[in-house]
């Protein structure tokens, strides 16, 4: 077999693998309890590793704030100080099998969703989604919102899914990609159908009333309550794509809003990285150009699979958040067909008459066509103290592809002379 | 003002009221105690006037059914001596304020969605959605549904929305137009959206655990929930339309399976009928063309409002059900446009770049166009004794409309001579 072929045989592994990825909702836990690795005085963050003194204002103010919730620190000065001297240690969420939104940070007492792909056994985990504190807020309302979650609607949750004896996710999303989701940016549909589904466990559930009224209002109210979800999701599809010898599939793509990183199935463990870019978009009222931080989030780890800016033109309600046209979004989703190993035979879009989101991003055909994937994003402010200032798209620098490849030509040209 | 000034203006003032309607969903409650003139042995059907001689099959099974909900007959036979011996009255729904799906059939027990339109202050109502008494089947097991809904359902649901004081219905709707829904075939989102609203008074209601729970599941699980709704809203929207001197917008658009009606705003109170068309659309597995039946139901309101087929750009989800292209989905929604007296301010499609969908028919532009109204629907067995057989999209006989605009000329000339 040529190189070529052995390439391109590896490349349909991974695309087997992600067709037949399986995620299950099986828990909504602590993170000490059930992320591998996770200890006290560690942050988990989103992106490619990253030191505090490179670490940018939004994802800063996000892990002041992690250090106030866990009560390692009394006020954000003394958290900024113990961050500066390293007294806290920093690990991305990619390193751990997990992932999180934007700033991304997850301590030891942030309870996650836990999905595991019944298909290959791997278990992935995200935190829940909220448009404050993994911004960069980190005042006492912004960390409210955490409290809640920790004491009140993730026990809950975590209670209702154990009693379902887990919540099948592929059938949730492909049902809401034919209800104008594309699971990045919008997951109004996914959010609201997976509120059904825990709501008669809920009610059944034996806890106090107010805790299960409160569970119920935040479930059925959360219209971005679903990326966590989604993203556990795409994060349990990828990872058993990882490390399979020859491929040139991107197995995550994560930004900390100083770096946008890439992985490669073929390289694994390694990250190519280049400097986070601009998201385009539309700013919330009262915010300039100039405010807007740089591309932030793991995210990604939805177009990774398949979804997000791949399934854009199914979802043109999420224009009036982005901007742009329903005729922009379709050809979106047409162009990333240039660059997958193929179309999903699980992810259907009505817009594109039931074909296939494109799937399996080829590092060789990003480069050869110099077409980098498109994704959905949110923007937080470049400084730390605020929440969500706006949305958009971004594109990742074609850097991180160009390096990716150029590295995979020499390890696989090596092992070839060896 | 010569005529057709007047008739513009009378058009205009149509269109101002369908767009300032304002529907809320305020109780769920037997219809002895809401529909106006509803009384003991009489069944409210579906679409104009019609006889038990002249009653197509599905219908005929849907008032037997009824006959053995209320108790009139002990087994099928004596119910159809009755009926055939006019001892039980058959009344249109929409001479009720009323409407309901397919054979449409309400008795004095039957519960029923009640909505007021609060800006003009008249209410509608509608009965629940299911896919077997509706359509003709008669057996226990379609009785069943009728009674779970009359006994556990529709009395926690009605308590549900009474302790909420209300549930508006347009902020719903414009939702899920934003969702993949066209409001009368899809009603996927909207349904989900219904269920997490009343989700937290249902668990709040102090309601037996089991009802909570049955409920809980019924809101949660039915995909054609909102039909009902959207029936009852469209019902509210259009009434405060009747009786425009000198409007040529249609208020009504009902089949009941042997005749196709409209009704027309300044001719308020006639019908103007013709043959019931055939559907063209897709069987369920195991029905042939010869099975189906004709047009029927008043769900054809959501089209009188400026939804159903007048939304199914936004809705090509549909597809799976009706048969058809996204393209030509999109094409039906612009296309609509010519027949409209313009397009809602309220309800608005992302695919056509967040537009409205076209609202108000003109019986003269749908004439001088040779254009009728395409409407989404599902499709009945010609005879008694099943549930649903398929789903598609079904076109009214163009002399429902050349009828109604002859009679127009006469009324208004006539007026104009006297």
């Amino acid at each position: 077999m040529t190189l070529k072929e052995r390439i391109n045989a590896a490349n349909e592994e991974a695309f087997r693998r992600m067709a037949a990825a399986d995620p299950v909702l099986v828990d909504v836990a602590p993170a000490s309890q059930v992320i591998p690795g996770m200890r006290d005085r560690l942050i988990l963050h989103s992106g490619p590793p990253v030191t505090w003194e490179r670490m940018c204002g939004a994802q800063r103010g996000a892990a002041i704030g992690m250090c106030l919730f866990e009560g390692w620190a009394r006020d954000a000065a003394e958290a900024e100080g113990m961050l500066a001297r390293a007294e806290i240690e920093l690990e991305p969420n990619h390193h751990h099998a997990t992932v999180g939104p934007m700033a991304g940070t997850i301590t030891s007492n942030m309870w996650v969703w836990v999905v595991e792909n019944k298909s290959f056994g791997n278990r992935a985990y995200c935190r829940q989604v909220e448009s404050f504190q993994q911004f960069g807020d980190h005042s006492e309302a912004a960390l409210a919102a955490l409290f809640s979650w920790r004491d009140t609607w993730g026990p809950a949750l975590g209670q209702a899914v154990r009693s379902l004896g887990g919540i099948p996710l592929k059938p949730l999303i492909a049902r809401a990609l034919q209800m104008g989701d594309e699971m990045h940016n919008r997951v109004v549909a996914s959010s609201s159908l997976f509120a059904n589904v825990v709501a008669p466990a809920l009610a059944a559930s034996g806890l106090p009333a107010e805790q299960v009224q409160s569970t119920l209002h935040y479930a059925g109210n959360h219209p971005f309550l679903f990326l966590g979800l989604s993203m556990a999701a795409s994060k349990a599809t990828m990872d058993p794509v990882r490390g399979i010898e020859s491929s040139t599939v991107v197995t995550a793509m994560a930004r900390n809003g100083t770096d946008f990183g890439i992985q490669v199935s073929g390289l694994d463990g390694e990250w190519f990285t280049a400097p986070s870019p601009r998201v385009h978009g539309l700013l919330l009222p009262g915010w300039k150009e100039e405010d807007a931080g740089l591309d932030m989030g793991d995210s990604a780890i939805t177009e990774t699979a398949g979804l997000g800016g791949f399934a854009l033109g199914g979802a043109p309600g999420i224009l009036a958040f982005t901007g742009g046209t329903a005729a922009q979004a379709l050809a979106y989703s047409r162009d990333m067909r240039a660059i997958a190993v193929g179309l999903s035979p699980n992810y259907l879009i009505p817009a594109l008459d039931f074909e296939g989101t494109a799937m399996g991003i080829d590092i060789r055909k990003v480069v050869q066509a110099s077409l980098v994937p498109v994704i959905d994003t949110a923007i937080a402010h470049r400084e730390m103290g605020h929440g969500i200032i706006g949305g958009g798209l971004v594109r990742p620098p074609l850097e991180c592809f160009t390096r990716a490849l150029t590295r995979f030509s020499e390890v696989y040209s090596a092992a070839r002379e060896a």
